[in-house]
């Protein structure tokens, strides 16, 4: 399975598992700049551009220009754009839904970013759009779920993880913040399922201190994609991408 | 609950979870000793000595020699004084069961020991025994259960921790071998299900290289025990102390 898993994740984790991604969360042009390079320097697999941070978000040119200055900085690094909605977690931005739309678009058609991430809450003519516009684009699709607030239960989330793949995603991601030790095995469990049955790849993690076991071990249960601190986080209990490295490679060395 | 689990493996772990536990193989009185010295220079939390692997079993005195050898070089580090079945994975030994039992009663009426292993599985006379004389002596008593070549069902797994428990166990251990990442899962489940429910500390691994991610993060889902090689392995799938101590710190600063 992992084979498979890893094939369909090839780009971007060199066929391990997980690939290791890195946010970027800067609020102007030059500061993400200086934060790509900062970030690309400690080598993930690929970047997060959260551009729900970036202040002038309703500026198209200066996003295109911004991401532009991403690429500049961090050289051959995958993008994934990001626009995390607020009611999953994200920031306030000056763009209602459609402005998002048009704005994610704009984006993918120029070439800015290999991934999009999109809510698979998001509404459904939205979601039909972007699967059209990012395939026309060659864009690969994230679709997401995140719950701030509680984890779902094991079947609720492998009913996430399948609806992702029915609409037409090419990832399917979950995060949950975990209430429990149990929360944790059944965001593992979900998630080594959908790995086990779909057919595309998906990357599963809960948040926050309590959650980080699943930021680390995650890619033994088929989880295709963690999250980890260049310079800042994104969300609660990212690692530090050298510690992640580092406990990747001794559970690597454990199984021999 | 792992407050609690930390103060009963208190004098072990130092309030840390899991506790490290580093074997001693070696055939000789000679090589025990220096085993251990090598061994305790890694600091494990403690040390546990596999007397099935002793040369000289059949011969009480000097495995009592070996033991005070074993003191000598090993400092104040606590013993786990286990002879292993090979039914359960151990070695071939020139003593036969009662054998076995007069010699753990002379090793813990001795204080050679710390913590006396006996299978639990092991014929019910002798485990009446085994409670009897290690209680007399204040040796604590590791009820374990050992299965080389399956994961039992986790319910199974469950009601071995439990059984491990009503015969009066001080911890009850489960080491299996996992066929899938499933198994791992089943495993972690009915530790932290242990770990909850029962009023003593328990420990929970899976072997092998697909294992090996339960022997880091057993800890988080309430295994009290983890066994890493000081300098020998005694069972697949261990992970050398050094890298351990790496992976378990980076989870310590993760959980924040």
């Amino acid at each position: 399975m992992f084979q498979a898993l890893s094939t369909a994740a090839g780009p971007l984790a060199q066929g391990r598992l997980p690939a290791v991604c890195a946010p970027l969360v800067a609020p102007t042009r030059q500061a993400l700049a200086e934060e790509a390079r900062a970030v690309a320097a400690k080598r993930p697999d690929l970047l997060e551009w959260r551009v729900d941070f970036f202040e002038r978000i309703a500026d198209t040119q200066e996003v295109l220009a911004a991401a532009r200055a991403v690429r500049e900085a961090a050289g051959a690094l995958p993008l994934l754009f990001t626009r995390r909605s607020q009611r999953e977690g994200g920031q306030p931005i000056a763009l209602d839904e459609a402005g998002v739309l048009a704005l994610a678009r704009t984006v993918c058609a120029a070439g800015a970013c290999e991934l999009l991430d999109w809510e698979m809450e998001s509404e459904a003519a939205h979601l039909e759009q972007v699967r059209a516009f990012t395939r026309a684009a060659g864009v690969r699709l994230v679709l997401s779920f995140h719950d701030f607030s509680a984890t779902p239960e094991q079947a609720a989330l492998a009913a996430r993880y399948r609806r992702a793949a029915e609409l037409g995603a090419d990832v399917a991601k979950i995060a949950v913040m975990p209430r429990s030790e149990e929360d944790l095995l059944a965001l593992l469990s979900a998630t080594l399922e959908a790995a086990r049955s779909l057919p595309i790849p998906v990357a599963g993690m809960a948040m926050g201190g309590l959650g980080a076991l699943t930021r680390v071990a995650g890619g033994v249960f088929g989880s295709a994609l963690t999250f980890a601190v260049g310079q800042n986080a994104s969300a609660p209990g990212q690692v530090a991408i050298d510690d992640l490295r580092t406990a990747l490679a001794v559970l690597e060395r454990a199984r021999g």
